[in-house]
């Protein structure tokens, strides 16, 4: 009878908190197995060749060395990847990139495994390769694969360009470029496994999706689906990298031969070599502007190097585009995006599918109409800002939860006064002070394809309550809020739902941990399971305590009427009632968003069902002498539909503005040369700005008490907003990132902050 | 895309009609068990009685004896019935009617059980027994049960009705009475068992709720649920008086210790003797109307003779005072009724639940108000027909789906024909003709208490589609019926459904086949169940045809792009789809309708969720020398919602025309005297009218497809619209049931249509 939240927008403990602080939770290093074999992949240190011969018989005679297996050993069907099957677990006849996996070797020791991949002879015919990805895409370059170079196309046309551009006062037209950037998880690859005394192959994984693996590996066992059990290990960060088969399919393989336990834990080395980055992106964009600053048109090529292997690459090529105009009103486009394979290391996902790199565009395109126009950078955002009713360039009518509005809106009371600062006296002479916005929206689940979540709730006799769900919590709080949504339904703490979760025996799919997906398509899975549940309990206690279904209310663990708490029955008494009538108390839920498929032709169609929003502010400071660039506060306004834990929301919002300092102004993967993070600097906490998190709730009408997601928005708004702020303060602009200390000095010495003479 | 029914509206083959009309079908008597014992019960031949002793000694001394029970082996609680639990399987210290087992006896043969039967000597002290209920609900009566002979008492009361009799111009108080009425399904009460590998005891019934059923056995039996399995063999009617425990107790009595297969069969004369009986009731009625006809306000009191039990009597003396009103508009009102031990044989649940005698007497007083303000029976019933608004004497506003004015309005265009007919010359001089009417309006399923039913739809690899349900088909149809509801779904023909039906073992609770409930309830779940599984199949469809979700049909076992039929996948595909990535193919639905209980004082609430109507229209002609009637015409229109399936509605409507004549005309148990069908007559061919069945659908929004139901419905005017008719060929009027010949011709002698002079 009440419509107050209980759980819902509670900052609760975390689940799983308390083991990861004590370092008590099993990873899978930690995993206690008998004496497992170490597993190594003996990995191609050329970019492109053929195997003639791999010699692995001086491997076999060291000392502790258990099996050596190469593609010949695989059962099944030697091809991996969940949106295309392109990518051996052991190289066959070819290696397309430095890294791939031509051997494994399973060993007593690590030592024995180090010794026996020296012992490996691998003769190789070298090929021309290819690392340019717009060279990739001419005819007469060297095919990666045999069907070509070109992977994926996406076209996204409305309205005539050519029209609309005469129409325009303002034009702008620049090419964006954006470099590899390494995941740089706390924990790199891992996993673990034995044979169960069934013959089931269970593998534990460090893994965002332990459903797809399940698929990828019982396809490349040839074993049937029972027979192989995937158990998400407690996983230290994924950000995309991790939706991969990475260590799965050789675990799996050496239990299918060996029937001993395994594990395979990557070095920090071998998940640099080995694993997938972000694309780097070359965007050519052009839009154009009305004298009010209004957006009318846009043009824009978008090419995504996704390196030798598909992985999530199509999933980038498809999101970029449809991602273009930002989250703003722009009626004619024409956009064009391809995903092209090169011999560089595989890209996959990465925390924003290709969005922080198109952003980085749009913001710095707003940015230059606004310069060009004389408008102020908050003001044509707001101008050209999505609201309800808005038309996408996917021809999408947003019908409600639109707040990008909401959000400039929010970090205007912050921009007069880091415009005041900025325009004050420097902090030093040789310093400049700038101020950027950097605003986005996203896309929430797959774009435009199936992407469903199932879960199961179920009371047992006692009265307890237990979520089964497939969910993978990387280290994104998924356990903690879905727990919170079930708890929600049934009046419940969130502490006490038992869980059960990513563990392919006894849960159900509920899709990859990416896109920001689990929160909004698992929450509203688990939230119609708990409903089910909920309904059975009333109707029980209905007849138990004799008044209307609507005046019954959940009271910590049982059924009470409205107001009267004496009139109350206990879950552990429904359940029994409903058991022994045969009335079920496990209920399963199933939500998929409502989405069209894109247009082949014409990008149209509805991609996704619902969008978050994100507006931030940066205030910097550049070293016009040095190129540093200090980040002196963010401003972050994300549009999270519901917080459904506030604590989590800013969580992540801290945190992504951390890895969007470092794609902005940091993180480059050189390939061939980045070995290790030696190679490659992340943020630490000496760069981190003063964060001012700010929640807008703008709630989503078919979102689980009206949450959207966040986990990858926190990150894309960060590197437009200090480019912009770096451009502010220079006044020259920077168009590829990162903005290290060479280009932003570069910048300094072309806008004439100073001279080197020597 | 196509908002076109398949399924639903057609007079599909019925589930189960091949197997009943070639004789294959496995009813209790056939099911195939190794050298079964044979049951019988020893009966009590007193209406109330001490048991002093019970001798078994001789009986256990025949040949062929294997065991002879009596309460003291009944190893849990010996106490039965699903609302109140008030019945021994076997008498302990007294009997209470005549029929009342006090012994159980298995035997290798009918004969060896036979003579068992006439060994066992019981020792009685006879007790003062109370048949009149009017009698036993004082305080110096006998009583049946410790806490006294009044089991239930209902109220409902709205408005003065002081005040609103000040304001009727014709006021009309009569008592009606009804008598006991046989149920006389085709196969009288039967089962059979036998002990499984695992120790389960399982019985198959002939049985109208096997989940009742089995919650009721292991309580007697103290097992654990898991240990008995109750399913439902084919059943030949049941009409209520199946939701009793009959033979189940009996049979799971015999198995826990006997631990051999054993049967029991009723013969017609002990399913006389030993089953429920349709409640007499005595209704004094006095109502009002204003000048025009409108009713203004009902005061009734109802007395219902549950005999010896309680069985479904609390559920006749709830709802035979809801339905009062009948289906029409009356202010205020002031009802109370009461169900009351008597000796009697227990009464329970028959075709109606006490609403075929409370119409009966409703029927009359508007008719009697008609005649005494001079207005058409069929206008004053028009005039005050609820309708979308109206309040009912609980207080609950009607929504959607009132269909009684479509009911009355279709039966008009045949009312001036037999009026006409009526007025012309009679068939013979001696005979005379007359027209009445009779509406009614039924709650589906139980009153005011929780109702529920849950189901089931699974597809297996091969993509076959399975429907598990609680439901018993006794013969109404449900089998079809909700199959059909699956396929329409799923876009499968109805005999592409698997079905596994009432078997506790494999089904979950679908709730008692009674109350007209089925269609309504079972529907919603097995539609819920099944829309789940086909949103999982159009997930997995999406992915595979590349469109969106909505521009996705059912096209015979697969889904297909709508209007290109060639654009399509396979259940079989989808469903291995869908199962490797581990997304769940088998789901559950709930169902439990909207309803409020009733306040003790006041009687307001919502005791159903939606309601049936309907109007029937009789012509009969009377031989006012021998007391005669022969109904010559029946036109009935009933309000179903939607017919899912027209034949068996029409079916219904037939059957129940038949069942109506009986109750009208020649039923009547009499306690003690009636044995077998030899004194007790039913309708034959030879007696049924010409009936013209019409289909009202008034959608009802909460049904499945709109639908409501018809089991009860269809009996329930018919008895008022005879009564009518004989009352208008008269121009006397009868007020108790049956209107047998002696009634008839007393009326006829008391209008003065002849003297008899001896």
């Amino acid at each position: 009878m009440t419509n107050t939240l209980n759980c819902i927008g509670r900052s609760i403990p975390r689940v799983g908190a308390r083991e990861k602080v004590t370092g008590t939770a099993l990873f899978s290093a930690d995993i206690e197995l008998n004496a497992p074999l170490i597993l190594k992949a003996f990995r191609s240190d050329r970019p492109h060749a053929e195997i003639v011969s791999i010699a692995v018989e001086k491997a076999l005679a060291i000392e502790g060395v258990a099996a050596v297996f190469t593609a010949r050993d695989v059962p099944g069907k030697n091809l991996t990847g969940i949106i295309v099957k392109d990518q051996p677990v052991l190289a066959t006849d070819k290696v397309r990139c430095i890294g791939d996996p031509v051997a494994l070797v399973a060993a007593e020791t690590e030592a024995a495994a180090e010794r026996a991949l020296k012992a490996i002879e691998v003769v190789y015919r070298d090929l021309p390769a290819v690392f340019d990805p717009e060279k990739a895409m001419s005819e007469d370059t060297p095919r990666v694969h045999a069907k070509g170079n070109v992977m994926t196309t996406r076209a996204i046309r409305r309205g005539d360009p050519e029209e609309a551009f005469a129409r325009c006062k303002s034009v702008i037209e620049k090419t964006y470029r954006t470099t590899f950037v390494e995941h740089n998880y706390i924990e790199p690859d891992a996993g673990a496994g034995f044979v169960d005394s069934d013959g089931t192959l269970v593998i534990y994984a460090s893994t965002q999706n332990p459903h797809y693996d399940h698929k990828d590996v019982v396809t490349v066992l040839g074993l049937a689906d029972e027979k192989v059990r995937i158990i998400q290990a407690a996983t230290g960060g994924g950000f995309g990298s991790k939706l991969d088969l990475n260590v799965q399919g050789f675990i799996g393989l050496a239990l299918y031969h060996l029937k001993r336990p395994v594990r395979y834990v990557y070095s920090r080395e071998e998940a640099y070599l080995a694993t997938a980055k972000r694309h780097p992106l070359v965007m050519r964009m052009k839009t154009g502007a009305d004298e009010n600053g209004r957006l009318l048109a846009m043009q824009a090529t978008i090419i995504c190097d996704t390196g030798a292997y598909a992985s999530y690459g199509p999933a980038v090529a498809n999101r970029a585009p449809v991602h273009a105009t930002g989250p703003y009103e722009i009626e004619t486009v024409d956009i064009v995006s391809y995903g092209v394979y090169t011999n560089n290391p595989f890209c996959g996902a990465m925390r924003g599918f290709g969005t922080p790199q198109i952003a980085f565009a749009h913001e710095s395109q707003i940015d230059l109409h606004a310069e060009d126009l004389g408008l102020d950078p908050l003001a044509i955002r707001l101008l050209n800002a999505q609201r309800v009713g808005s038309t996408t360039a996917t021809g999408q009518m947003l019908s409600a939860s639109v707040g990008i509005g909401d959000c400039l809106s929010a970090i205007r009371p912050h921009y007069e006064g880091v415009r005041n600062l900025a325009a004050a006296a420097p902090p030093a002479p040789y310093k400049k002070r700038g101020v950027g916005i950097g605003a986005m929206w996203y896309g929430i689940g797959n774009t435009g394809v199936q992407n469903p979540s199932t879960a199961r709730v179920e009371m047992s006799l006692d009265g307890a309550v237990t979520l089964f769900t497939g969910c993978a919590d990387i280290g994104q709080g998924s356990s903690t809020v879905l727990s919170q949504i079930a708890a929600e339904v049934l009046g419940l703490e969130a502490q006490d739902i038992r869980l059960v979760a990513a563990d392919t025996k006894y849960t159900t799919n509920a899709g990859a941990t990416s896109a920001s997906r689990q929160t909004y398509i698992s929450g509203n899975a688990i939230k119609e399971a708990a409903e089910k549940l909920a309904e059975v309990l009333k109707t029980e206690a209905v007849n138990k305590l004799k008044v209307a279904k609507s005046a019954l209310v959940f009271d910590g663990g049982g059924v009470a009427v409205c107001e009267k708490p004496d009139q109350r029955v206990a879950f552990a008494d429904l359940a029994r009632r409903a058991h022994s009538k045969g009335i079920a108390l496990s209920w399963q839920g199933f939500f998929d968003p409502e989405t069209v498929p894109l247009d082949p032709q014409t990008g149209q169609g509805v991609p996704y069902a619902t969008y978050a929003f994100a507006a931030q502010l940066a205030l910097v400071s550049v070293d016009v002498l040095t190129g540093e660039v200090a980040v002196e506060k963010i401003v972050a306004a994300h549009d999270v539909g519901k917080a459904v834990h506030p604590e989590n929301v800013i969580g992540q919002i801290c945190g992504g503005v951390a890895m969007g300092l470092g794609f902005a102004l940091m993180e480059e993967f050189e390939p061939g040369k980045t070995v290790s993070m030696k190679d490659y600097h992340i943020p630490t906490c000496a760069d981190m700005p003063e964060i001012v998190p700010i929640i807008v709730e703008s709630p989503e009408p078919s979102g689980p008490f009206g949450a959207k997601g966040v986990g990858e928005p926190a990150l894309i708004p960060t590197a437009p907003a200090v480019l912009n702020a770096i451009a502010d303060a220079l006044g020259t602009r920077i168009y590829a990132l990162p903005a290290n200390l060479e280009r932003v000095l570069a910048a300094s010495i072309a806008a004439g902050h100073f001279k080197l003479t020597i």
